[in-house]
């Protein structure tokens, strides 16, 4: 009788460990895997809660996470969220969600930090045209010759002067979808000054968010009338937006726990006075958001009026 | 000597048998999970392939899937698949994608089917408002108000006629997502008889498909000008369509393996003249999708000029 026991239990046991073991296995092939989708795909990112609840049948796992992807991994890059999810495409240095009906992008997210800002030999030779992204199929994309001979021209979201320290992430802001019409006056003017206080934020404050994109505001037409204009260039219909938004997100470097402070710039796409000051073209977040149909991280969003003091306050100390 | 082999190799056995049974539960139990996530959510649907792949170890599978949720299952309704991506709803009925930023539909998916459009008692009351979606955040919803005193009315891309039959089915269609802004003289003519043309088609032919959204088409402003001016209407700007579209998806029953059949309408949102004939506004899918931004399913896409033909001979046949 004694005999049969031993064996007995030895295998039930060994048999309840194989169990356990293989369970944790699986989970655990599983859970790379995932993660390693999670990492190329934006919807199967916006979904892991949901899919990590499915799949992980133990709540310990005895993984550690593995190498991600470099240098652009979604989760850095969205840290504060997806502010739309239609058609989303990541590149190297900025993740792009693209509007099919208007053929330019929605929305655009980069990440500024200090240290990859500066550098001692700078990269600034340009593509000889646009590059074309062949995940965008072929009856959505806009192409170089829909600007040719219209009264606008074809400008960066994500600008290449934020990657001038590395040769292929400058080239990769000339891809189309991240093309927009806008008006020469104003790319040469008011934009690239506001793009430059972006990057000096970046160099100030160590860590910088930014997200770019078109506005189509409507006009008033008669009393009660309102109405949405604006034209579309080439043989494509690239819609040519009337107004630009930014949406600057600045970390706090000592205080960690502290929400982010947020700024929001409303610039209209036309010829702009040369000596106007930006933050004239302040406006609320909220207002960008109602317009644009999208939605940013609830920050430190300063009111309207205090968030224009405190800039011309900034403004009066740097002088 | 021998009384180690025995009971050694038992739990040896043991543990690998127990192994294999673990990592087949695990993945089971993962595979009813994603089943159950992938019904009630169409962007863990969308990517079902790669989350299956990322999760099943082996192509050998203990479960038999689960029930569907009932009467809407996505995976039902898109058969023909998603046009856009953005922000999609499902309701028991149609699956519909959300503009943001215009406050109405991209596009709402139904499934017309012969046996749903016959009932003996069909149920037609009205409710006395438009529902409110609670899933659609505050600042992005429509409201009933925004129609009030305007030169449009709120009309449904999916019709409420569709779905007589069942009360529960008629009221969702007045949820305020499937409202758009439609002229009145549009509503009770042109529209109500390409709505009828849909359901006549399902009970011809058994199964239809139907996509129906807005348009906003560029017109002419000089002669190498075009822009695109829509009102918006309301607190809310609530976008006013130049146009709308119907893409018709027939099943054929007799021949399960043949693509099917696909018509496409483009209707201007403007008061037409009563008499004119529904084939008028027969138009190329591929322009839909140009304007729209959408993508549909490569069917049987009759050529325009055979399209009129074809509905024309129809109509003398019928006649």
């Amino acid at each position: 009788m004694l005999n049969y026991t031993l064996p007995l239990s030895l295998g039930i046991l060994a048999g309840l460990l194989g169990f356990v073991v293989g369970m944790l296995l699986q989970q655990d092939s599983s859970y790379r895997s995932i993660n390693k989708a999670i990492s190329n795909d934006p919807y199967i990112y916006e979904r892991r809660q949901q899919i990590y609840e499915a799949t992980m049948f133990f709540s310990y796992s005895c993984s550690i996470d593995p190498p991600q992807r470099t240098p652009c991994a979604v989760s850095t890059l969205m840290k504060y969220g997806f502010p739309g999810l239609d058609d989303i495409h990541i590149y190297r240095n900025f993740v792009l969600s693209y509007d099919r009906r208007n053929r330019i992008a929605h929305w655009v997210c980069e990440h500024l930090a200090r240290d990859k800002l500066d550098c001692d030999d700078p990269v600034v030779h340009k593509p000889s045209e646009f590059l074309v992204d062949t995940s965008i199929p072929l009856l959505f994309r806009a192409s170089a010759r829909d600007f040719y001979k219209s009264d606008w021209v074809g400008s960066q979201l994500a600008s290449p002067l934020n990657y001038k320290c590395n040769a292929y992430d400058y080239f990769e802001t000339y891809m189309l979808t991240n093309i927009v019409p806008v008006s020469r006056g104003l790319k040469t003017n008011v934009w690239s000054r506001l793009e430059q206080h972006v990057r000096q934020l970046a160099q100030q404050h160590g860590s910088v968010y930014v997200y770019t994109g078109p506005l189509f505001m409507p006009q008033r037409i008669t009393f009660r009338n309102w109405a949405i204009k604006h034209q579309v260039i080439g043989v494509n219909t690239v819609a040519v937006p009337t107004h630009f938004f930014k949406v600057i997100i600045v970390e706090n470097e000592e205080n960690c726990d502290q929400l982010p402070y947020m700024e929001g710039y409303v610039v209209p796409n036309a010829e702009l006075d040369k000596e106007i000051e930006l933050s004239v073209f302040l406006s609320e977040i909220r207002d960008i958001e109602h317009f644009a149909g999208l939605k940013f991280f609830e920050g430190d969003r300063r009111e309207y009026q205090n968030l224009i003091e405190n800039v011309e306050s900034r403004a009066t100390l740097d002088t």
